[in-house]
């Protein structure tokens, strides 16, 4: 019953999210021709494999060619060289969008390499994931009842919108529009924070003398706080950079909220500590209710 | 096939643990009677509405009389109380145990109490429980495949110790010793630190003037990383302060490494940056590949 929304796909850098995403758009039935690119040929050929993609190029030049819509699912600092790379080649009517979790990078490095914001780039970030990375961890219901942030710019066209915005739904997805400068922050306090945090913590105990002793006493708890820590460290270190000034302001916030509870603690304020871990509590119990 | 192991058990406080081990002593057929104690009446009425204890008495005085095995599965800071409480009614004969987390202020209540260090108290602690509390919580298989650690002190006896681990063998828990000094600094590291990190991320992002909507952008990561922050904020208010000085230690250690993360953000310094993510995820993935 559905129709072809997409003739050709190409989607740059087929891992967790861009492989997962073509995985939704075949079972959708909407799509076309999907073609994979990537610099990694080993990658690519297992795409082809696991039937997420039909082919492959190294080339982006040539994987751009005669697609309708481009798919920029590489890490934060990659994707300028990704816009050097496809901007003489892509066909004037195709729209491209990118998943990157930093939104004003994303549009810096496109204006750095066309110097403008080109009408066709919607600026996108599924909030979706998991700690796993590569495609072999794909699977097409990832984005279903997930949201998906767009910031589009000023320069968009509605239409380019309306497709970058069909193809999510077409997945399961909820679309959602945010300025920029406020999806960075948002995303910094929720998923950036508390990536560092995590990473922060399992290499506090990772670096202490009895620290293979240290990881066998901990529980189940320890597993789900620490799940996050298991993200690819490349993604990761690109996002800490291209998110910076937002990730900051939540990191010293963070600390210095920190150091309030090592006061209390130290000082045994019994009422402080109460107050926040049931502030706490009843900020997470209410969020939890709702999703 | 199994016999019976103790002919009367005294849960004091009915909650996640205390009525996760008494179901699964039942359970395993190794407890006669199960008698439950603690400071609100209706919690121990729906304790026996489901079944998990045969009866309740308000004063401990009562509930110890004639037991073999006390349990005491009260918030930290309530242990020296109900010592006090039981101290001239536990039968001589009698052993007892805890389940508290923080053992040096475990044994600490007990001296203070008793004058000395009583031989037939051995001090224990399940790695196990979830973020939820209260009875209606409490499931028999907790302690499946768990550890427990038990902080034998010089003075008991060999038949004591032994007859603790026998109890939570039952359950199908793995029993270890460790000295309480080392306990402490353990749990402080994978278990009370992890909490104080969740209840403070959750904090810092409540007060912020757009918390509703953050939350409302939080994905599956967001909330697995912060499930503990559900826990119950008495229980951990009073595990903080009952083991500050390991705690406090592994808190100004944590926020060092913050900063240095913060200062490798700041100065955009990539090497630093992949070798803790690196390092935190290989750590991560080692411990869940054991476990």
């Amino acid at each position: 019953m559905s129709s072809i929304l997409i003739q050709r796909l190409c989607i740059i850098g087929v891992g967790l999210i861009g492989g997962s995403l073509a995985r939704a758009l075949r079972e959708a039935g909407v799509v076309g021709d999907v073609i994979g690119a990537g610099r990694n040929e080993q990658h690519l050929q297992q795409a082809v494999e696991l039937g997420v993609i039909d082919r492959y190029e190294l080339q982006l030049s040539q994987a751009v060619e005669q697609a309708d819509m481009v798919v920029i699912a590489v890490p934060m600092l990659a994707m300028q060289t990704v816009f050097e790379q496809i901007k003489d080649h892509i066909p004037d009517e195709c729209i491209i969008t990118d998943v990157g979790s930093a939104k004003a990078q994303a549009v810096s490095a496109a204006e750095k390499v066309f110097g403008q914001i080109p009408e066709n780039f919607v600026p996108g970030h599924p909030i979706a994931g998991t700690e796993k990375s590569g495609v072999a961890a794909s699977f097409a219901e990832l984005f279903k009842d997930r949201r998906i942030i767009l910031t589009p710019t000023e320069q968009n066209s509605k239409a380019a919108i309306s497709k970058v915005r069909q193809m999510w739904q077409a997945c399961g997805a909820e679309v959602q529009e945010m300025n920029i400068q406020h999806h960075d922050e948002v995303l910094a306090a929720t998923s950036h924070l508390p990536h560092m945090l995590a990473y922060a913590l399992v290499d506090t105990l990772a670096r202490m003398d009895d620290s293979q002793e240290i990881f066998s006493y901990a529980a189940g708890g320890f597993r789900d706080f620490t799940r996050i820590a298991s993200s690819d460290p490349n993604m990761w270190h690109d996002i800490c950079l291209a998110n910076s000034e937002a990730l900051l302001k939540v990191m010293h916030q963070f600390k210095d909220d920190l150091q309030l509870l090592i006061n209390a603690i130290e000082k045994g304020d019994s009422e402080f500590l109460k107050q926040t871990f049931t502030r706490a509590k009843q900020a997470r119990d209410t969020y939890t209710d709702k999703t």
